[in-house]
């Protein structure tokens, strides 16, 4: 409460706590009286206290998520895709083009993501692009491309779903892992409807979401019945210019103590640049990260978006081998 | 390109330049080369140069939008929307509850918007909460509650669109203005679908948009057909603990000078403290802006969301006479 | 404290509390216990309360701030420089060249200065410099060039005081105020330099210092006992790179509640651009600020320093007529 | 320039570039017209371009700093302090108190820093804190002590300096390395000052630097002479409120590139958070770190300031045994 505070405003605010069906308790001090909400303040909607006569901050206790709070889970979340575990000891490391082009190029590329020994296959059919000028994906077709690519190396497929109205698609084509990207992590009609399914999702970290936001969007799916979500750190925007976003390491363990779902890093689109992918993918690894998503093209040069941030084949195979002795380091698998 | 290029490298550049349609243009300084790209390049991907030998970094020099751009259209749009002008000499009001409650909350929040003289009326049918546990809005009954109080007054109606599949129920309620809000602001399917209509929208800045990535949104929705587009400034996040967002009064003038579109702020959201509200919307009408969009709740007490940062109607009142002032100081009416 | 906390550690939080002279307020919830402190937690390091057992979050009441607080003091802090006031109901204009060149250019901009109607001259003798094979400013000599252009015209001159060393100097040559940059805001040596001399102070914000914080580089000034501190905001750190810095318009109404020190606003170092300082100048009086400090200089294209942001003395002329209309809209004068 | 520049203004452009001892190169292209400056470019104030009629914007090619550039010194700077090398094969750890309090506190500091195989010892006798009634430090006491309880262990001590006026102090006494903290990385007389010494200097990142400002603080240090500088990133302010300052992993890689200088980093100022170091730590060795600079407190809970922060002796015994296997696979030694 303000430092000059009267007992009407105390009662005021006593009485509004009442009438939620919270008890209170007052702690007069030297300079401030203190009001703390006794039961469940989820009910309260924070604001409506703060325009009460008296008050000057509330300030919220309990944590606004439930299901996918450790608190409530105190295991780790393992996701079973097909066999491969994400959230276990063994390292994940997600590989592939940013967007499917032609068959030709997803053959190429999943035979690169084999070989290099990962086993997950990432690739986007829908584009989410700044400009409308931009290849914005080759859409259904594409999924069958990546369908068609992925089936021989017994891949899981990984792809973004960004409308709603292409989810029945996304189930016909049997996509394994959907994302969320970054730009719909708020999109709360789309987080409900992936929640209505069983499908994993990996759900991206927003440009400047906090942790907390981004766990509140986790908790929308969670809350649908979907419990199978695989959180994704791809760097927050920052004022620094010498690279595209800065890489919150420290997310990792922070996040790692607050929730017991997986936690895996885009080291690609956090720095933008493929001569930055190996450093950051071990640091996330050293971290505590439980996986790596990681753009590999075929022909890096020729790709038609992001071009400047895939690895080559030959160049993701040797990313492996120094992950390897990293995971190791921290008693983990690749 | 890098200080120590072969002449190899910046042949590499100009015939994949070539390749695009663009001539190159060398020019060798005393400690760096630099090739220019002659033609339009837009068609460009940055990053399939960035990726070549020798290229050290590429610098777009045009703007990537057109269709927005003040360079298209000197002249001021001015949109029309049932004889009251946005963009004009007149400044604009746009007052009302953040959500649709109830049918009685809506006809006084209807009163009190058209007794201060404000010519258009907001509130939220379909609301993004942070929370799945939050109240989620009333829906397209809503809508209807809406229509219903606003009719009398002749007042305009301005409601958020979060998802394609409900732009039917806007359009069969007549809704006046169509909101894209901050968490769907680079949602680009909802941009295509509201691009095809010709109903104004009002465009929220995503929480920490550049300039340039807003007007290229705005560029998504002209570029489906709709010009009637009216850009929003709500405040962008910062690392400021003392107010909610930091609300971005440079970019009311740097838009002016970009694009032809009308710029209007929302200080309720900006601050999230009524308090604060006053001068906020003053500021803005002095940096230029051409209407404000501001909460007003018939009982801020007792609403159902965002209670701390909603004005009386009284409140509405007082503010109207005093940026009166302010809008005469630079030139404008209110 | 955390959720499985033990009587043990609650216990605990008590004796140590009781160690530093406060009582403790145990708050049983539902979900979390909370314990207050009753009595002066300025005593208390927030920190070795957080690295005792069983305890989630330590959460300050009181402000840390004292002498600068609005609940110290609640009438307005005017100060009287040679006989004009600033804090007051009239708003000063702070106007001059980035730094001190030469004579005649200190001359003719003191005319200028003069004729707008100022009553107060800016320029800087040390320059903060990002770069050491940048112009560092004339230095002592400087001063003398200053104080021999502003006399002539009866202005109380304004320079940037970098390092104590130099402080006698400032004595010496009868600096009327004495300016801390925004690179020395946490130079507390130097703010207790300042502190124990009664010249006025303008008070640049840091960088990205949150509003706090500079209240704190504020209260190390009063503490020594001088208190007369003008806060000025600059601009802050932020991801746009559409223009220099973001102007915090909303510090200036949550400074005038949290502080009775004057706050003033530098729009020229914001933006850095001069076509965008009368908008921002416009949007500082709006919002209430107690005026302006703003780069002008005789023949801005030759100017050493910041050529880019420097209004003419006829843009400087313009911009006070424009900014009277604001003053007298807000119930100020100019 | 502007997409509607006239003749006159290109040739005001290149008459200015002339006049500095620059060529011009013209660029005409189809909507854009570009001038390219040849000749070094580091002479030109970029303001003094972009105020000139029909200039748009002004980009520099060539990098401002140039001593601490890789370009100047393509081999790593190795620094060799009483026989330890930081910048080579081994990584080195610098550990120990926050604050110089007691003989007694430092010398049971030595002992667990030496115990841990640590070859450096770090502890502020000078501490910036952010309010002037928390301790401000044993000042030149505290090197005494500082000494004293290094000695016996051969460990070379490291420890911030504030204030110009404290350097002979600092001589006197030995200190082997000076530390430059985040609030004073542009206090320029600071830095001119230590680059007259040739101790080496540990150059903390500003709060909200960009790396460019930062190399070019360093660059303020070797334009003086003294060549032996240690950069080191303690996180940045973020809107993240989870923890205190947001580690940027990748600056790491990225002045690997820009500079020979090594890098270290400090995880506990840029968390806040004991449980957080160990992770952070191996994250920034796994991303191509030279050194750590680390709290260790004999007993966290009395510490004097930033308790939360200190690992006990033995938690820093066990981090060294952690990084030692990360410190393997990216193929050093600690």
């Amino acid at each position: 409460m303000h430092s000059q505070v009267s007992d009407a405003d105390i009662n005021g605010v006593e009485n509004k706590l009442k009438s939620l069906g919270l008890e209170a308790n007052i702690s007069r001090g030297v300079e401030r009286t203190i009001i703390g909400a006794i039961g469940d303040e989820r009910k309260i909607q924070k604001e409506s206290l703060e325009s009460l006569p008296g008050v000057e901050n509330v300030i919220r206790v309990v944590k606004p998520y439930k299901i996918v709070a450790r608190e409530s889970q105190a295991k780790n979340t393992v996701i079973d895709i097909k066999g491969n575990l994400i959230g276990g000891k063994k390292i994940q490391v997600i590989a592939g083009p940013c967007s499917v082009e032609t068959q030709s190029q997803m053959d190429a590329a999943a035979q690169g993501v084999a070989l290099a020994g990962c086993r997950f296959m990432r690739g986007g059919a829908f584009k989410p692009r700044t400009s409308p000028y931009s290849f914005q994906g080759k859409g259904v077709e594409g999924l069958k491309m990546f369908r068609q690519a992925a089936d021989p190396h017994n891949l899981p497929i990984v792809t973004e779903l960004m409308d709603v109205r292409f989810l029945d698609d996304f189930l016909e084509h049997g996509v394994d892992v959907i994302q969320i990207g970054t730009r719909n992590m708020q999109n709360f009609d789309l987080l409900k409807e992936v929640g209505k399914t069983h499908i994993p999702v990996i759900l991206k970290r927003g440009l400047c979401a906090t942790l907390s936001e981004w766990l509140m969007s986790a908790e929308y799916i969670a809350a649908g019945g979907n419990h199978n979500i695989i959180l994704c750190e791809r760097g927050v925007r920052s004022f620094e210019k010498a690279y595209r976003n800065m890489l919150d390491v420290t997310a990792i363990p922070v996040l790692k103590k607050e929730t017991h779902l997986p936690v895996i890093v885009d080291p690609s689109h956090a720095c933008g640049k493929t001569w930055l992918v190996p450093a950051l993918s071990k640091a996330a690894i050293a971290a505590g990260a439980d996986g790596i998503l990681v753009e590999m093209h075929p022909k890096p040069c020729d790709a038609w978006c992001d071009a400047d941030q895939a690895l080559t084949p030959e160049e993701l195979k040797n990313l492996m081998g120094e992950m390897r002795g990293i995971a190791e380091a921290v008693g983990r698998e690749l």
